[in-house]
């Protein structure tokens, strides 16, 4: 089974789990000139929303470029990669958690750990397809792709996994210095990880 | 018509029914330290999310499997694909369903009754447009796939339907143990329905 | 500029509003015991699912049929899909308004004028985009389709119009028996309109 | 890395926050005869949502004609679609927000300004897009497309700013004129920045 089929449905759930994050965003409900403090009190969920979609939309090119190294798609992977989605598809959730808890101001760096958590099972659930589809025996990666750098990058996601443990650490410490954390995870996601693969893609 | 567009569709209908899973899992309202408690009482809200999105995610792995095997689509499998799909969408509403009277310690069982029926439902309406595939006289079947082996796999798919039926039972008796079965029954068929079929399709 | 993305758009649309008539199924909140009266009690929302999830299925199968024809898109084609999409898209909201006014037993005449007005402007806005490709004077259509064919089944088009004011009219005396009016144009639509079309299109 | 899988992404974030906003529209609960004047006085909840879709609707026509223009996109250009796209999917808040303080009577020319300063964002990151495709080293542009053409287009994009800056001016004097003017920002781009450079296209 080819990857595009695969792509087709991953790229519908990143979508629509990333639209689906203005529903966190409610309209206050206030008296006659009471909007524009509702609205600037509001600004938790203006925040998380922002990271939570830059991280979906992060996430989402990094999985198109983990998919073009992937020639082969067995039902194993692609069972990984429902496990994966199903991650990315609950991030409302945590996202409306972590809002609502700050904005509350109790109980936050409780819906903080779990905003954190959220984000490290999706990087591990995502390292996981990365690291089955390059060690498997079943050549599932493209053939343009270097073994031996395939092999190397892992540690770039392993890398990844104390920084997940160390955001979930300082959740507990503070919310919002642990989602200007994750924010940071997601861009460091945008410029460097997959790069050194690119000279083996389908390109050549 | 060929099945192209159709499944583009499908794929629609499949990536919004498994994300809008999400609208279930809501923020408790709780006061100062309830929090933890509040999300550990959720559990049958994070169990059903990951049952359906489970479920949701493997039959569309069978769809794509049947849908390589056909080559045409008339308008009555057109119409049997719309009745298929009607019963995917509905998903996240037994979903709720069903989470909020486990949590709610009454009536869980006749909403696991439902929340099983609908997934006998899905079976079976998935289960007629592969029979009406096979054993239609307008030649859908595509070239590639063996008549006898075709007509055979249909045994398979019979095979389902007692142990719909055995859900549905057993949801009468425990709500949780009727969600775990029906885990199971996705789980199967992940794993043995369709794969006596690749032999003949398009990659030969 | 040719229809292929106009028609990715359009599945898009079709396929999630669609898929978001499941949020008009709400969870009964009952005390023990009281389930099944409740879910009974609902079986207008269970209806109008159907007959708009039909609905939205079987005008989904037409525009592509009318896609197939047209070869080039304009600008003005362009905004007369938009127009026609937004009122696709806005079918889950008289959808919910049928069934809450079914179910309150009262003002439920008005609920399904709207619901049938709705259904009408969906389909004089898909019938005018037609009109439009077939009477413009920008050579939209494809070679394949036959002219005087396609000026003909205009009046096949036009014959629908006051079948929608019946509707609308039956709204007034029955909000019942206009569900049931809408889902027999749905079914006489999945089979009577365009196939005469069939023998000029692209697969010649 | 080519466009046509930034295009399915964004064309589902289109589809979905488009079709989101239906969710705005909500179902009176009113006493038997009422329901009549309570959809009446709801008009502010249409003419948003028939704003916003077109307006989401004609962006998107012109995000596809901009990326038709474009060849290659780097991670920075990907980034930058990423921040747009973030943008769009918001909408179906400002639009809620507009429509149930226009209804309040009160706070709705604030609602107005948040509304119109999200169109103006809108428009400015999707002008900042164009312009660095435009300017930058990378040769993103497709070679169909005339250098200077491009660069004099930017000046178009320009002329958009002082419109959105009226807009939001307008916004604190009517909150109705200032929907009435997005409205028309709308429709002006449907007919007028983009097509000098068609003949440039792939077409060709």
């Amino acid at each position: 089974m080819n990857t595009s089929r695969t792509e087709a449905f991953s790229d519908g759930v990143f979508a629509i789990a990333a639209t689906l994050l203005v529903l966190e965003l409610k309209v206050p409900q206030v008296e006659s000139g009471g909007l524009s403090d509702a609205l600037l009190q509001s600004w938790p969920s203006y925040a998380t929303y922002v990271v939570s979609f830059l991280i979906i939309g992060i996430i989402w090119v990094n999985h198109h470029a983990v998919m073009d190294r992937i020639k082969n798609v067995n039902r194993r992977l692609l069972f990984m990669n429902l496990v994966f989605l199903m991650v990315v598809a609950v991030i409302p959730f945590p996202t409306s958690l972590l809002a609502d808890y700050i904005q509350a101001g109790h109980d936050e760096r409780l819906a903080a750990a779990v905003y954190s958590g959220t984000m490290a099972l999706m990087g591990v659930s995502f390292g996981a397809m990365w690291a089955y589809a390059v060690l498997s025996n079943d050549l599932l990666l493209h053939e343009g792709v270097d073994a031996n750098r395939a092999r190397r990058s892992l540690w770039m996601f392993a890398l990844g996994n104390p920084l997940y443990v160390l955001a979930i650490g300082v959740s507990l410490l503070s919310a919002t210095l642990a989602l200007a954390i994750n924010a940071l995870l997601a861009l460091f996601y945008l410029f460097d990880v997959l790069p050194p693969l690119m000279e083996g893609d389908e390109e050549q």
